[in-house]
């Protein structure tokens, strides 16, 4: 092909140049059996007796993180990120790599930090740091690789959801958007609700164990909300070739969140991104399932399993008023190049 | 601990800032059955049948690649460091994932030259690309894994080399830092001189198929020349706790080379980096096999074994003239953070 693109990425998108780049990025022979690969949370190929999970991920100063942001919880974010698209395939994460680009002017002791947030959350599912790469650079960007196992009862993609299949969510949406713009406004809260808001923002869990029990559960479609429940129902229903409603009034935001914005919390939660919770879709009878046991473990002591909506024939995500007629948001969800959506 | 680090990055370097890195971040437990980690070339795992390797590199606008620098040699390039590391670990690369980072401005087309560069080079070598991520960013950052799988005879490690060994090196070395001193000078030369060495600074050729034969006549010692031969051949003898000489005279430098940077040649190839040749040590019987099977097989048409040296006991790596005393250079290798060396 000789196509001429005479067009900025700003233009095209995160989401067109991928498409884009997907039509010319090398596929590999037939021995590579690649069960997922660009397009889904991680990649995901057949091993001897196992399926191998890789996901990357970046955080870049001034797009993701603030300068000045404290790096311990820079480190913390960057594992989350990465363990959030593992969790997101139902895997187990197991190593994984730093690539570090860094100001020379930068005091080793802030790296120091970042490294010790790392830790706190590897070690916390046992991921080894295994290898890395670090230069200089003008502005910060800490890229992470982790790779991991698909369990043996199979892996979440996001093109499996089938019409009829309710969509359902892990934990509460929005506090992350919240929590950031508490940070860059310099609103002040009660400790509770400031304490709440903040970590949703800098430490948010990965769903990795969540993930796991829906694989387990017989759930086989997922994504993790990074961009925004609306955009990532739409990737969802785009690889499935499905669309999709959202109940607006069952999506749960949590009563700190609402109680500190009460005008913003359904637009952060409909559109807010790096909640880092899973997305799935399955049968009403698997999602139950799912719900009862993620709900009754240990694990699930802050983390509601919440019924949000369905999937539907056709394309695109709708949303439903609690009268059942279409609700209307202002904005779409995030893409890095495109401003409004 | 509590060590405060008064220091910057630039002051610590990056080869003493991974070290100190390497105390902090998380290890993993014993089923992570890890056989090289952290400051070695690659990361390698024993899986269920077979050893993983996995790598990581980055190249950042400003830092490794002039603005401006044609796109389609950038893809290539981000491909070929990584699968150097692999060929460092005697390793078959199998799978890549990319995150790019961009500024919003970017021609989308540029982008496709970058995509087409990779798979030039990827296809050569049967890798996949099956993941990634794209952000926006101030400055362009590409940043590769590439994971394979090591031969079943071993794997390659810098911690392998022991005193008596001879110090061998495929290629020509220094023929990179000369290709870039031709480009970022605007200096002028014959056409096929111009031609070499634009391609060694700009289409680094990864020794991946000599990596595995090196491996196969039992050579155990590797790395790769990325930061230049002295520097290369002091952290393969730091992680092998020894020393090692380098015979001046022996260095392999190309023809062209030579004659196009008469005063610059031999400061070129024992200190100029990303020739992405392969330094390996064995004892003098393995070295000679491999020599002769590098140079009978067809991949060793333009890739001649030179033996440039000894290990040693005791540390560091010192030069010999041609009459046996020591020879004195100006520079040492590439710190990413350190000037000079």
């Amino acid at each position: 092909m000789a196509i001429i693109l005479p067009m900025k990425v700003s233009e095209l998108g995160e989401f067109g140049l991928i498409e884009l780049l997907s039509e010319v990025v090398p596929q590999g022979s037939r021995e590579h059996r690649i069960l997922a690969g660009i397009g889904d949370d991680a990649a995901a190929w057949r091993s001897d007796d196992s399926v191998v999970l890789a996901t990357i991920d970046a955080l870049v100063e001034g797009v993701h993180f603030a300068v000045g942001s404290p790096w311990w919880e820079l480190g913390w974010k960057a594992v989350a990120v990465n363990l959030s698209d593992i969790a997101a395939m139902g895997g187990i994460p197991r190593y994984a790599l730093v690539a570090l680009s860094l100001p020379g002017d930068t005091e080793a002791d802030s790296v120091v930090q970042l490294y010790r947030g790392m830790a706190e959350l590897g070690n916390q599912f046992d991921v080894a740091v295994v290898g890395g790469n670090i230069t200089s650079a003008p502005v910060t960007t800490i890229t992470m690789t982790v790779i991991g196992q698909g369990q043996n009862e199979g892996i979440l993609t996001r093109s499996k959801a089938v019409t009829g299949d309710l969509v359902a969510v892990t934990g509460y949406l929005g506090s992350a958007a919240a929590g950031l713009k508490m940070l860059t406004r310099g609103l002040r809260f009660a400790p509770e609700t400031a304490d709440f808001l903040r970590k949703a923002h800098l430490q948010p869990q990965p769903r990795v164990a969540q993930g796991q029990l829906l694989v387990k559960c017989g759930v086989r479609a997922a994504i993790d909300i990074s961009d925004g429940l609306m955009a990532d129902l739409g990737h969802l229903c785009k690889a499935s070739r499905v669309g999709a409603t959202i109940a607006v009034e069952q999506v749960p935001i949590h009563p700190l969140m609402r109680t500190a914005f009460p005008e913003d919390s359904l637009d952060f939660a409909l559109t807010g991104g790096e909640d880092y919770e899973l997305l799935f879709t399955a049968d009403r009878q698997t999602v139950n399932g799912a719900k009862a046991q993620i709900e009754a473990s240990a694990i699930g002591d802050d983390c509601p399993v919440t019924i949000v909506g369905e999937v539907t024939e056709g394309e695109g995500v709708s949303l439903l008023a609690k009268d059942g007629r279409p609700f209307h948001v202002a904005r779409g969800g995030w893409d890095h190049f495109k401003k409004g959506g």
